[in-house]
């Protein structure tokens, strides 16, 4: 076989980007405001200052700049793991006998075990300049909280970690990572917090869920001098960080004058999707370029393909700002046989509005289906993937074999966003045979649909 | 700071090695022959054949060829998570404030999680090659086992893995990777082997021993017909494919002019130290270069420190040949509170020859200590790493700071065999402050180095 294209494709360090691309400044249509939940009026700077960091908040809120530099301490902190690697599946081929070319970003050659670190230490960075003493946030999976908790233990910064109370019970190791890197970690719903409180006494022996522990957050980081909140997904920050990803992505396969045909990415809260495509959907929105772009979620959580575009609160508890999104409903919850991420009952609202626009296409897939593609991609690329991950491996695995019908040489790129070393207790599950699917119904969508405010 | 050698020096692919180091080729006092345990005669070929791959019996008897040509199979397999990153601990000096220049080849950034997958994939093959339905191994801290299920499932082989009982219960998961790749993973003891049976019946409830499981893998090789067994440390052969490790590290080193002063690896059967030293002890021994090479070993399993240079078995069952080598006694087995790997009784014939010709250092390091160091280094380099490529870290570290006092700026090469991932579970004991020592007493020592057989 012709292997002219390396295995690896390793940009040196002074090809790594300086700037950080923000999507939003090309778009003619841009995403809707976040809006305080008080007044229901689009927030500025200063509604944002007591929950987060002011320069992460002027990032929020900035849909013009184009590019934002990176500060060199990032970029420092950056060459430790980065560039990750554009790997070509030649592997992959080979087994499914397929024209196509199959390329994927591995961002899972580090600690926190995925790409959720490239924000982590932004956030970090700009907590540090603000003199704060610390941050608060919520980790389901615990990816974001493992990188939180690294990029603060770098920075000498208190970490403060809510973790969903199942996966807590669940991932012990996860935890003792974070404890590692010096974090403080608590199971969510807690004691410590109102909200917390509240409902642990309206639903008692709950195992929590994202949106609660990201309420108990929130007020942690609120009632405490010197603190702020930070979020690892769905917000334009996070978006804005993970350009990293696809600016990288899109320079290694310049550097080898290959033009992608088709990208595809998991889609949870959107942060390494949106942060994979942003610099190709910037050509798409500047008219230079052309892609089959792909978002994929579970078919248990489906924001996307089967929730409605509006308003709606961000967590449970009420407490953060609104965004315009697809959503299943801030009450949603996907069923208890979900692994893995991938649960936010939203999506981050520039996806959502990219999507709305037609420059997107989602598909939602059922996780026996994505475990088979992980187990078959393991064994053949020799990484093991995140359950998150993939999502897109299940949904560029059938691409290929479209291309192999077609006699078609795509090139198809795609996001494996981490490793799965924290999860196989789902692979046990899968390897047991015991692992079963879960759509949910029209009706519990539209129930769940039905408390989303009514906002136009 | 002047940063002008890269965070992490990745080869490109045509620079990676095409052929393995022996370094027995350029010893003139080799190391002492291997014997057949029943007649204890120098071992051949076909004495070794009915338990190795015909290929890989040749190469661990052949103490003249200087260089093995690799596979282009295994080249190829090698591109998928090779080079390695030879990594400038930039953050972990200006944390020390050393002014000397440290460096780290680290081998964790595949799914087995070490530089097991080197040696792996090169006996997956020559079995293969061979024809052969599958192989047997017996795997402790798993990290072998794992390499050697990614190996075979890439050559669709067949891997029975014995694992030895008290691993198989704490790191249940472990076992879900190497399931995932397909292997068949079985506590050690068992009753599947009359050996397994015999130690059983002796010690009822004995949670095992990598010398134990060794015996119950060679029985279930030469039992089965088209099966042969597989060692993923203490052989010659493995330090021949674990060469890649060190031909890497000095092509890199070379190509930004710098040399080495010093050479750190841990050593446990001394497959990772080997193949780290190999190409620079060939200089040393061909009188081209001078190193100071240190291997670290844990205080509570010391066979360089505190054993004897003698023939001893290699498995507790004592059907393995027989090798002179620093040994504590093949009946040895290190306290319980021992975590991680580097539990082996022995090292391998080739580092210890070396050792005893006064080439290689060896120091012994506590566990504790070692965790610290290990979280010292999380902290600041980002990667979690692995309890027995701590153990190098510790000594690393130590040179550092006695840099720092003669102001000294050496040029510190450590070998960062591996990460911590599946071993959370000794960092939970060493975050809540639990961890102990142990050191054997003489008269432990004494008393298993009594069984040693009196071989001249």
């Amino acid at each position: 076989m012709n292997r002219e294209i390396p295995y690896k494709i390793y940009l040196e360090e002074n090809e790594m980007p300086d700037k950080w691309y923000n999507v939003r400044a090309d778009m003619k249509k841009k995403p809707a405001p976040i809006l305080n939940p008080a007044t229901l009026q689009p927030v500025g700077v200063e509604d944002l200052e007591p929950v987060f960091c002011t320069e992460l908040a002027k990032q929020e809120l900035d849909d013009t700049t184009a590019y934002f530099e990176i500060p060199e301490e990032i970029r420092n902190f950056y060459r430790m793991y980065r560039p990750s690697p554009l790997v070509r599946a030649y592997c992959l081929e080979e087994k499914l006998q397929t024209p196509a070319h199959i390329y994927y970003k591995f961002e899972g050659n580090n600690t926190s075990g995925s790409h959720k670190l490239n924000s982590a230490i932004a956030q970090a960075y700009y907590a540090k300049k603000q003199g704060l003493k610390g941050v608060t946030t919520e980790t389901g999976a615990g990816q974001w909280g493992t990188a939180l908790s690294m990029a603060c233990s770098y920075f000498d910064l208190d970490c403060q970690v809510y973790m969903v109370k199942c996966s807590y019970e669940q991932k012990p190791f996860r935890r003792e990572v974070m404890r590692t890197y010096g974090a403080n970690v608590t199971p969510s719903p807690s004691m410590n917090t109102n909200v917390g409180r509240k409902i642990n006494e309206e639903f008692p022996g709950t195992t929590g869920s994202l949106g609660c522990a990201i309420s108990e957050a929130v007020e942690a980081a609120t009632s405490q001098e010197g603190y702020r909140y930070v979020l690892g997904s769905v917000l334009s920050q996070v978006l804005l960080h993970q350009s990293v990803i696809g600016l990288e992505a899109k320079t290694a396969l310049d550097k080898y004058g290959v033009k992608a045909d088709m990208i595809i990415g998991c889609a949870g809260g959107g942060s390494n999707l949106g942060g994979l495509i942003s610099p190709f959907v910037g050509e798409m929105l500047r008219g230079e370029a052309d892609y089959q772009i792909i978002a994929v979620e579970p078919a248990s959580c489906p924001s996307l393909t089967r929730g409605k575009y509006v308003y709606d609160f961000c967590d449970t508890g009420k407490v953060c700002p609104l965004a315009k999104m697809y959503t299943l409903g801030s009450g949603f919850i996907p069923s208890a046989n979900h692994a893995g991420g991938l649960r936010y009952h939203g999506m981050s609202s520039v996806v959502s509005e990219l999507y709305d626009q037609g420059l997107i296409e989602a598909r939602s897939v059922e996780q026996t289906e994505v475990f088979a593609a992980a187990e078959q991609f393991a064994r053949v690329e020799g990484i093991l993937p995140a359950p998150e991950s993939s999502h897109a491996i299940k949904v560029a695995i059938d691409e290929a074999l479209k291309c192999k019908e077609t006699g078609e040489a795509k090139n198809i790129v795609f996001g494996l966003t981490g490793t799965g070393y924290f999860d196989m207790y789902a692979y046990q599950k899968f390897n047991d045979g015991v692992m079963s699917d879960y759509i949910p119904t029209d009706e519990e969508i539209a129930k769940s649909l039905e408390k989303v405010p009514k906002i136009d």
